[in-house]
């Protein structure tokens, strides 16, 4: 498949801003990148998309969601809007325990439809690339079912999937040191065996597991092959943003809690510091000093962290609008974060780009203007999303 | 036209919960709502829409937007978010007096397409009812054109049109003196006879008018007949929300630097706090203490503020969610706010309700659960949008 799109009257790549671009495009990557002006003759022959005088920036990657589950959390979004905690419902058995239940309670062909109906949601706003989580199974056969789901859905929804193995809290009914082993010594060894997931992360938190139950964890991701992640500061300050750094994860999320010592270790192993909007606002917590951490040399991403509790966010273009208003990036910056950057943590240097080399998913805004999206809060002005070149219309 | 509807799993009136639902609507008005089951046998021949189980709420009121506006104002949105203030802006020509300029340019036609491609987008989401202000244009004559477009509006929308006739800024070259004298010897006078508007607002502010001003013009409004409104502690803290209520305005809007005093006068008075959330974080200000303004007996309103400079805002959820997570409402108190208290900032006690007597504006969910909409954020599932029992289908 080969192809030339014109008609690109301002496009970020997400670093550059060109006008009056052009690019190539085969077998699903790009070839050539520039000004329109300048494209060379050997291309004049191929098939053409005018794109209108539209603007286009990268297909957005969204490297943290929990998109698989059963049930909802309204109920409990109506009490915590009323001034109840979230640690208080968690610490009740309620907020990820409820969602376990409901999971545990749904078939595995009604877990793949709820999800890939949210994913067209995700594709119709420009999200190219997800990251999907497990974690509310907890028991090995409810974590395999789910890591099953999100395996149906890279080989059948249009995005790029990438799956990740989650240690989300420790089930009912279990000693810790029992669900520890387990997930050491069988979990972990299964998915890398069956390929159901190319990476483990950990909620290391408040409720959760506690920094040397983390560290555990990671080790026995890292011996088998695994990439490792990590659910960073979100409630309390645990030290995990330092042990990513320290392991070499490819992230830390979160951050609320994160402090300046945290982003320079980030910023001197070069792990990917992901903040996650819609949690910090939708809790009501502290949001991340994303314009500090951004200071100290931290390449940071932003994910939309979807989940049914802490984060019913659908929209990527509203988390990149929390970032700038809330957290003080520049537009262009807040872009980078959700391409370029989130592509890193997801260890892909060819995801999150229009350049030379790259996967060729591009959004066409439905305006001249690349950055409309941001701009307009609440509406997501979108005429076309690119996987590999092939367009999805939007909506 | 008579009809019952039934099939409501969930009914917010919004004050009241009620499950299993029914009403009947005669001639654009509700004339009975209850419990199916106690549907009056005299509504039980009429024709009958069943609405499949679903969640109900009131229609939307956006009681505070400048829906009408030549050009856009992106690039210093852009500029905004790299840091420079909307008060530097405004004081160097760029904020309001961009749009002025861009409005004078554009013609009363276009001025109306635009507008109303914009309120489709509005109804799309639930808002039944619109106040739009005037204000881009400053000298008379282009306040006029304004006022003209939202009277064609109000005549050509499904939605109910409220207009406003907002002295925004004094234009360039005009000692304020003289602007002030014609504002209110002129515009209001011929405002009030060709009942263009039913409400005059003042921007009072830092960079705007002076609390003294305000008054003058407020006292010319009243002595014509008209009410009135007040843009209030929005940038300064001018004592506008007092003056709002002496003078028995219908609402003070804004409130970002609002105090306790301002507070009590509001409740003592009866005069509605309309909060502008999409303002107050899209411009990085101090987010209005919603709560405490409601705990103190303030009569709060939510409303999108929607202009193309500090409030690009094209959704009343969000605005919602925004006061829900930064301002600390519940959810049901977020859902009064944007239906009957924003009606009562309109002067108006029968639209915002589900109740005998009042207008039959309401929003259908596409979900069993009336919430549903404020709980998914960037995702607006509607399935219906009823203008006095006669539904736009969403989208
Ligand atoms: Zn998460
Ligand atoms: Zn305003």
């Amino acid at each position: 498949m080969k192809r030339v799109f014109t008609g690109i009257t301002e496009l970020y790549t997400p670093k550059e801003r060109l006008e009056q671009a052009a690019f190539a495009v085969q077998d699903g990557r790009f070839v050539w990148v520039g000004a329109a002006s300048n494209l060379p003759s050997e291309y004049r022959s191929w098939p053409r998309t005018d794109l209108g005088g539209r603007g286009v920036v990268p297909g957005l990657v969204d490297a943290h969601t929990h998109l698989v589950y059963g049930g909802d959390r309204l109920g409990e979004y109506l009490q915590r809007a009323r001034g109840e905690s979230y640690e208080d419902i968690l610490a009740a058995g309620g907020g990820i325990y409820a969602t376990v239940q409901a999971t545990h309670a749904t078939s595995e062909d009604e877990l793949y439809e709820q999800a890939r109906a949210r994913a067209h949601l995700f594709l119709a706003q420009g999200v190219t690339t997800l990251e999907i989580k497990s974690g509310y199974g907890l028991l090995p056969e409810a974590e395999l079912k789910m890591l099953r789901v999100i395996r149906r859905l890279g080989e059948t929804l249009p995005q790029r999937v990438f799956p990740t193995l989650l240690a989300h809290v420790i089930p009912k009914g279990w000693a810790r040191g029992e669900y520890l082993e387990m997930f050491c010594q069988e979990l972990i060894p299964e998915v890398a065996r069956t390929g159901l997931a190319g990476a483990v992360d950990v909620f290391c938190d408040q409720g959760a597991f506690t920094l040397g139950e983390a560290r555990k964890i990671l080790e026995a991701a890292l011996s088998h092959g695994l990439k490792i992640k990590l659910h960073a500061e979100q409630i309390a300050h645990t030290g995990a943003t330092r042990l990513a750094a320290e392991l070499g994860a490819l992230s830390a999320d979160h951050l609320e809690q994160s402090t300046p010592e945290d982003w320079q270790a980030l910023a001197q192993r070069g792990t990917i510091g992901t903040v996650l909007p819609g949690a910090a606002v939708i809790l009501r917590k502290p949001f991340p000093n994303v314009r500090a951490m951004w200071d100290a040399g931290v390449r940071v991403a932003i994910a939309t962290d979807h989940n049914p509790g802490s984060s019913p966010l659908f929209s990527p273009w509203l988390g990149m609008q929390l970032a700038i208003s809330l957290g003080r990036l520049s537009a262009e910056e807040a872009l980078i974060a959700h391409t370029e950057n989130a592509a890193l943590a997801l260890g892909r240097a060819d995801l999150g780009r229009v350049e030379v080399g790259a996967v060729a998913d591009f959004v066409v805004l439905d305006s001249r203007r690349a950055l409309e999206g941001l701009y307009r809060w609440g509406h997501c002005p979108l005429w076309g999303v690119f996987v590999g070149g092939v367009n999805n219309p939007a909506g």
